[in-house]
């Protein structure tokens, strides 16, 4: 009898949900659903890099994109399926009450931002996390920042907790506990309805709370209660104990089996954040780097333990045993802003027609078609430009630098602007920047010891822009292999979701099965290889100079 | 019997002629004319910085605009002309022949961009620049620049003149001598068919071709055959006298008397640049800063020959004896760049719209309404945020900087970029960046010490953009007076006709009689001006540091 199994991929925007057979890796149905509330711009202060994401977002995302996958397929398929894995953004925390509930789903909560999911990309904890860093770094018995690349970051969970503790009393009395969003919706699924239940995901404790087996568990609560008393007693509720995704988080309950129309006490996998497991579906191992190319990127490597033992990797995001491929030192870094680099361009363009549309002087089906087109359009147009042609200087670093060496208080520039440098140049300009800002992260890896063989591309951009991949390849001056399925992300969530299904004994056996085909590889081409060697030094140097000065705005 | 005359003011994109009474300083009428190849975009080329003007924009603009004008005025009045005055944009000169015909007027060259005037805002010449300056300061006995600021830029006579030389030996082999178009204009006007007759203008000569009594005259030949031997000979058929704009050029002939519709033999006086002439009609005077604010700016003082003596300012545009007002010397400096700065990034934002035009989705009426709509409503978008509310900073320099130190190489930046920066934000980085560029005009004179107790503006900004205007008396923190006049070049050309015509015996008495009210002051804020000092520090610092980048580039 076949076994099917159902991934779950909870992105910025919108979840996916595909079902996959798991013998032989087929992805015979997926579906869509976009969060509606996010799409109104609700809860968000882009002017103030807040963005906030409300748990039903998430809840109706969920049902409806598993109720609509299943639609697709037939009754008896619906029967065979086992399990299911679920990835998310992250860091993506929420504060819950003692039942591992978010807050925004308590009425006298439902609308404030501070009670909602902290998205990833919300950077309104830059001074909390600098404080996470001064402790760490000058004070503490440990630096608790070493297996996250040394620098804590505004994105991730405690400058988060810290953050928003300081800005609302209500939501600090009320929180009982922290879950990130890939710990929550396993535990939603599962029926689970105390926080000492919900199993931890090593992949978010490792890489974004300092959570490391060296000091057995989180940092000290005095580490915390240093920082800013109001931390004090912070960890009482959290976890000692995390888990790789191939283990359970718990099965199936009724309530939820009932409204997917699946059947109760199927596997549910412990989560894990979409780039970890878009590196599995995408085929990770060994001196691969794969690169998740979307809104951000997320470039995930894994190394033996052998290997790695007690090295340090400098600048990067972090390094967390079992935090990708269970037996395995899984390496993360990326790039904050990728995808979005280029939607903000189109959004800047964009502002006199949305700015007239409601003075009626253009429909808004031709405004829509018009955004539609920009980035096509630009692309071709930059595309027709040579290297030399455009003197404009890009740095990539509009939603803060990642890696490496996180510091999200940076600013992105555009450097070296003339009254003929048009939107195509700076278009140009800006892919440029994204490449070098990618080309910085495969550095530091070599500089630190750790080989890159191959580079995996999976995400939105490589399927929709050949042209960013192409300048990518170049500067690396390494081919790009795009994975053919283009819900990578999901499919490595099925993976981890045959694992704990035990159809498959772990989640390598798993990627043999149900592995991902490549659809294309981008050669570098060596005449541009070696004028981009060039362009990198400059990309360097004035990030290097304006990096000082950005500091001090 | 009243009498009038005409200033003829030659813009960047187009001419206005303006009748005044010379009793009272009505202006009766005035007429504009478009330069027709020019607004097509004919021998031009942005992305390289090549602006040229073809003369038959100029002589077909010169009669529209002056036939237009005489048109709305009685008979009576047409009789009683005395006078034309006329300035232009410059430096612009033209290689001519030995008649003082521009060679893009002869058939073989008329299509060739090297045989038209080569704009102001032309910066092809930056490596020429670069050479003169190099032979000025470590190989000439004396320092020819230092009474032009002490650096010579790509937007200057002899630098231009090079640079046409090295493109275009067809040109080389033809052009007898140079002119400026404020020689030209006039001397076209007079029937001159000689260039040993044309009345070269101390303006142009002073500030743009290092002409200085002190050397009596223009620099030896062999300066400039020292820089590089196409140029052996080039004084040769240039000049050695030059002449204030009080004096004649000569007067007007038969044929231009008969095109234009007025009687030969009135006063044609010596032209001299628009922002000069625009000065005058301003109401300069000693300690009073006038600044022409269009597409870039020109900043004129004059100050007594006794006061200035032998002192050199540094960094400035130039200081000449007689220059402005006769008898005084006038110093000039300005911005490369400023309302150009505006219309750069309304160009970026059509792009969208003007790059998907031809496929007709959006009708050329409506395209060209957003258009004309964009700066306003950027402006409205702007001045509604706070002074902290934008992170952006922006260097000013799309079009190179002209003054403090002159460097047509330099380029504009956009620093502080992250995703919540839209549109307004960056417009109002520009507004902000072109106030501190002005900023750092000033503050060179003072600390030169040339005191400033007023700043009077005049041209297209202060008429037309209100915010501009006090987020720049905000950044002075100095009061700033508009001229009520919207055509003060034009206006100031009438002065000098009226002296040249000897209805007056000097310009200043011209001035009395004939000058312009004030339409409005803008005082500064001093909340406002306060934190301007910190952002305006900051756009030092950042400019100081990309400086030596983009010096790279």
């Amino acid at each position: 009898m076949d076994k099917y199994v159902i991934g779950v991929d909870f992105g910025t925007d919108s979840v996916r949900a595909l079902i996959v057979d798991t013998q032989t890796g087929e992805e015979i149905a997926s579906a869509v659903a976009y969060y509606r509330r996010w799409a109104q711009g609700l809860y968000c202060d882009p002017s103030r890099n807040q963005f906030r994401q409300h748990p039903l977002d998430y809840i109706e995302g969920l049902t409806e994109s598993i109720t609509e996958a299943l639609s697709q397929v037939p009754a008896n398929v619906r029967a065979q399926i086992v399990g299911i894995g679920i990835d998310t953004t992250g860091s993506t925390p929420c504060a819950v009450d003692r039942e591992g509930t978010p807050l925004a789903l308590l009425p006298e909560f439902s609308d404030n931002p501070n009670a909602m999911f902290v998205l990833w990309k919300d950077h309104t904890a830059v001074n909390e996390a600098a404080e996470i860093n001064d402790q760490a770094w000058n004070h503490a018995p440990t630096d608790y920042t070493k297996y996250v690349g040394g620098i804590y970051s505004s994105e991730w969970f405690w400058a988060k907790i810290l953050h928003v503790y300081r800005q609302d009393p209500q939501v600090r009395e009320a929180a009982y506990s922290w879950v990130e969003h890939c710990d929550w919706m396993p535990a939603l699924l599962s029926g689970i309805k105390s926080v000492e239940q919900i199993k931890r995901s090593r992949c978010a404790a490792g890489h974004k709370a300092m959570w490391h087996e060296e000091w057995n568990g989180l940092p000290a609560d005095e580490f915390f209660a240093a920082i800013d008393p109001l931390l004090k007693g912070i960890t009482k509720n959290m976890y000692r104990h995390t888990y790789p995704s191939d283990e359970l988080a718990g099965v199936l309950c009724e309530e939820w089996a009932q409204r997917l129309g699946l059947i109760p006490g199927i596997a549910i996998a412990v989560g894990a954040f979409d780039a970890h497991m878009g590196a599995v579906g995408g085929g990770v191992t060994d001196r691969v780097l794969v690169k998740i190319m979307g809104t951000s990127t997320c470039d995930i490597m894994v190394a033996p333990y052998e290997v790695m033992g007690g090295k340090l990797i400098r600048g990067i995001c972090g390094q967390v045993y079992g935090s990708v491929i269970p037996g395995m030192v899984g390496l993360e870094a990326g790039q904050s802003a990728f995808g979005d680099v280029f939607a903000w361009f189109r959004q800047v363009l964009m502002w006199p027609l949305l700015e007239m549309t409601e003075s009626g002087l253009v429909k808004q089906e031709i405004v829509d078609q018009i955004e539609h087109q920009i980035l096509p359009r630009l692309t071709q147009a930059a595309e027709a430009l040579s290297i030399e042609d455009t003197q404009v200087v890009a740095l990539d670093w509009l939603n803060g630098r990642r890696t490496p060496d996180a510091d999200q208080t940076l600013k992105g520039a555009l450097a070296g602007l003339s009254l003929g440098t048009d939107a195509p140049r700076i278009f140009r300009a800006l892919v440029e920047a994204t490449a070098f800002g990618s080309k910085a992260v495969i550095d530091r890896f070599a500089e630190e010891g750790v080989e890159i063989d191959e580079v995996i591309a999976l995400g939105g951009i490589p399927k929709k822009n050949p042209f960013v991949m192409q300048v990518t390849a170049d500067v690396f001056d390494m081919p790009i292999k795009v994975t053919k399925s283009d819900q990578t992300c999901a499919l490595g969530a099925a993976m981890f979701a045959a694992a704990a299904a035990k159809v498959y004994p772990d989640v390598k056996t798993a990627q043999t099965h149900m592995g991902t085909e490549f659809s294309e590889t981008y050669l570098p081409r060596s005449e541009h290889a070696a004028k981009y060697r060039d362009r990198y030094q400059r990309y360097r140097q004035i990030g290097g100079l304006l990096e000082e000065v950005l500091r001090k705005l």
